[in-house]
């Protein structure tokens, strides 16, 4: 039996979704789709045989959706979200769950009340074999406690309605959740700095900006944001441990040396980076599904990058160290850490 | 509509594609399993929910089977790849497509009677990303001509099943199609050098072995072959041409470095060096027949394959270097390497 | 004819240095020695045909030391370079010049009335082939404007001895003379990040630290500095400018594979990382002395480097940011960071 | 005491002796220069302050030449070294030791005549660190029994004076000494492959060309050597053990990523690459000279690579495969594999 899925949401990655979907992802099809650009919803549900439905509220509503991925509007994403819940469908929330922490504590409160996770955040790193292999040596404990991690999140432009808050919001945020999944703690501290401005970067875009950030334990995590580096998209990771370092290595897949030079491709996008952990992530969302029992990053992991991803900004207008302070975890999501 | 598969074979690369086309395949599923082995046979169709067969004979010709996949003991290939034409139905087969030469001009025979291809080989290696890039950057003729390749071919380990022939016949046999399908030319010749011989290998297997090919405009082509390379599974392509080098790069996905040393993992076996690479091919398989049109290795390229193995394995025996005489090919298989 | 040199102080870099002079830099000899620990300062001296003096003073004065190199122990740098300039004798100081910046500041004081340059503090760094095609790059332009630097400094571990106020002191310092040598820029801010303790630091000693600096321009500094770090000493510097990175590689001469690992080797101390650096050093300190015209790191060098580190320490002590404030660069330096 | 030295021969390898030893060889100085072109050799004599001396017979009698360095053409140095040992010097001979094996006997018997080794052999690659790791981790048998080499030699480019013969004889030749001296084994037979020729080779040249040696004990050894293959100076040598391999990596001082790619630089030609290695060779040979005990490659060597490359060129003329027949080793260099 085909999961049947309703996509509310057709830009870049919607669309991304509904293809992956309906072109990779086994026991899965689209069967309805929405957006408020119509045509270009018509035009895709067509593509793909799926129902072109007015509204989100709609879709989720209809008997033959089985399940729902949400990829509007970020506004959007916490009111579809508690209405798949209220009508006990899973949903599969691209980033963020709601743009604001008390949005994602109103999203835990329904499913608290109604006893179960329904929903899956799309942070789709914690299926990239790079930091899988990464999770593995630190869960192996070879290399003693971890100490420090050096990352960078390098995209090689943006246009200009990609201002300075998105660096946090849209971009650090993956790292926000990819770390702390590794390091199975949550975050005491942020701090940002911001040095030399690029000349490539729009009026209204402070670019590149340090991350600073301090774990329970004491761990340090600086991490470089920088959307206008020109050669690629690059994402480093480095995890310094007592004994040694665990690295992410840059994918290459053939090599070159011509003209006095060896080199390498630079992954272009995002898309090419991590299309692998994009794959895999519907993948298994899918057969979780399927099989009744998520395992994916939650609403309480929603509400944690929330809660940090606040404090960051903070810290960046302020110029200060901010104290990051999280509400006790409530009981459905205790295994959070530990599962993921 | 899935397509609907048999299976005739059910050891390691049967298993293999069962699951494969079970669990990951988009728009196929196993409908029925034949083996001699008839208790495994019967446990893995319970597992996937496939009917169980007697014989390849029959699986071929029941109606509800769209497409057969042959994946049993080599010699009994041809016979199902003939009775899969007979009964008009796509048929993958892993390699060899036939024993001999001679089997395969059977099999190409009867395509060419029915005017129709139907016959796909399983030489995955055209679907690995590494080779694609080398073949995109060869194609783009921004090197100059390829003057040289040096490729290797290592596995850690092998059992006492595997003897001196099969190094040819089982290994190179896809550096023989992948090298071809890169550099769009036929081979005229071969050599093999018998090294020295590890003490790693028992006493009917001559390892390691260096295979020398040349292609119709003079590209030298060496290929070492050591099966008990006892450090991982590992495969080198290297093209040299007039004005750079392109290469396959070691996949890695995360590096380490403790204890004085820098390291990335090698590659364990096969499995897990070409997984993509499978996944990718059986994709594409079930695309093409559904679309009904073939476009992987053919019965033409199994020719090639056991003209040019044969030769190789002549070379290996005299000592001499052996010339490589192909029949011409046929219509029905002209845009072979043109397509490929 | 060869450069008579006087060296004061047969500790662990004094004697290297006596060695590199005597068997490996052309156009010098050591012609006396002089060092608290008599023992070992006499038997360095037959070793190498040298007179042993009994106090570092008198080394100077004697007649045919044409110029003093001074190791001795860093409290007594400044007194035997003063002796130096009062002699008129060129002096190659091992770092820190002086332990305060008015140490240094009475240096220059000494040249300035002199009105020439004797002195050239052991900031080998800048000669290590690969900062220098760093800075062959950023002098290029061909990326842009530097932006930031991410630097770590580990070694494999330290005894009892080093304690944290040495992590700047004697550690970082070297970033911070050749990171501005880079980037022909001084720094106006510090701070320090003490992370997570490793377990392998004994009690006086906070390991690892981070050191935050900033540049005239706002260029952004992180340098990691971790002295129990295990695997090996290993020194990582990456600038990212506008449109690329350039960065130092790991030195390795041979790579191995085995036992499932593609590895290279690590540095395993300071001496084997950077021996062509110290041997460049001495040869062209050698080369100059003789030209009569020293183009090295020179007293202003020493006193930047030593305002910088006393701002890193409060910081550290602070846990604040500390502005970094320059007196006024004499005109006898004028030319410092242009030529170096 | 400085080694005086005379030098004969002022091109290219013979300005870079002259140079080297005046400014960077410890314990040694030029004080004699002479070649046919008398006007350069009078210019370089002048530049380091030695004598230039009419013939190079003269330059060996002076008595104040303590040691001889041989840079002339090729078929002049048998009559230098001839000379220099009947006038019982040290000499320090360029590539290749005479231009025929009968040649190098010539020089033996008056060795052997003499009782004592004169002659070192400029077989510079013994002296390059990556050959150096590789031979330890042979010697080291950690890898098990050598089974196969796979090298290159790759040049940029020649002009027309470089023709067909002198890739075995000017290029190879690196190879066959610094092979045998890493495996300590002697070749019993070479085969020489001509592959597609490059478009970038004038007509008296084919190039590239593959090189298979085979030793004593059944080692396989394959060298490609293309001298046109414009991207750089590339020297590859990849040992195939029993349980690993080992190999030389390529140098780089740093990286770059800019525009899409990551890359280091290639060396641009064999005085970049091997600068190191020939700065030591000079040094230890001016160290070994004044110990009275030299431990460099010797006249045998030079023999043994006469006999091997005239075997090499005959299998290239041949298209055969030609077994390689040595004398007997003369006792005086019977330590010659084991000292080096």
């Amino acid at each position: 039996m085909e999961l049947k899925i309703g996509v509310i949401g057709t830009g870049a990655i919607g669309m991304d979704h509904i293809r992956r979907i309906t072109y990779k992802t086994k026991g899965a099809k689209v069967v309805a789709v929405s957006d408020i650009n119509v045509e270009r919803a018509q035009q895709i549900a067509q593509e793909v045989g799926a129902k072109f439905v007015k509204s989100g509220e709609e879709l989720i509503k209809l008997p033959e959706v089985d399940a729902v991925v949400v990829t509007s509007w970020d506004p959007t994403h916490e009111g579809y979200v508690l209405e798949a819940i209220k009508n006990k469908k899973y949903v599969f929330c691209e980033k963020p769950l709601a743009v604001e922490a008390e949005g994602c504590k109103r999203i835990m409160d329904e499913e608290i009340k109604l006893g179960k996770k329904l929903v899956q955040v799309g942070y789709m790193r914690r299926y990239d074999r790079g930091y899988e292999e990464i999770k593995e040596m630190l869960d192996s404990r070879k290399l003693g406690e971890v100490l420090m991690l050096h990352c960078a999140h390098r995209n090689p432009g943006v246009d200009e309605s990609y201002t300075t808050p998105m660096a946090v919001e849209n971009s650090v945020v993956h790292e926000i959740d990819v770390l702390r999944w590794l390091l199975k703690e949550n975050y005491v501290a942020a701090q940002v700095i911001l040095p030399k401005r690029t000349t490539s970067a729009h009026k209204e875009l402070q670019d590149p900006q340090i991350v600073i950030l301090e774990t329970e334990s004491g761990i340090h995590i600086d991490i470089e944001i920088f959307v206008n580096c020109h050669y690629g998209y690059d994402i480093k990771c480095e995890v310094m441990c007592e004994t040694g370092m665990v690295s992410l290595t840059d994918p290459a897949f053939s090599s070159v040396r011509t003209e006095g030079k060896d080199f390498t491709k630079v992954s272009s996008d995002w898309k090419d980076r991590f299309m692998k952990a994009y794959d895999r992530e519907i993948q298994l969302w899918v057969d979780s599904v399927k099989a009744d029992e998520l395992n994916g990053p939650n609403a309480w992991d929603g509400y944690v990058a929330a809660i940090t991803s606040t404090a960051c900004s903070k810290a960046r207008d302020t110029g200060e160290r901010v104290q990051i302070q999280l509400d006790e975890c409530p009981a459905l999501y205790n295994d959070s850490l530990v599962l993921a």
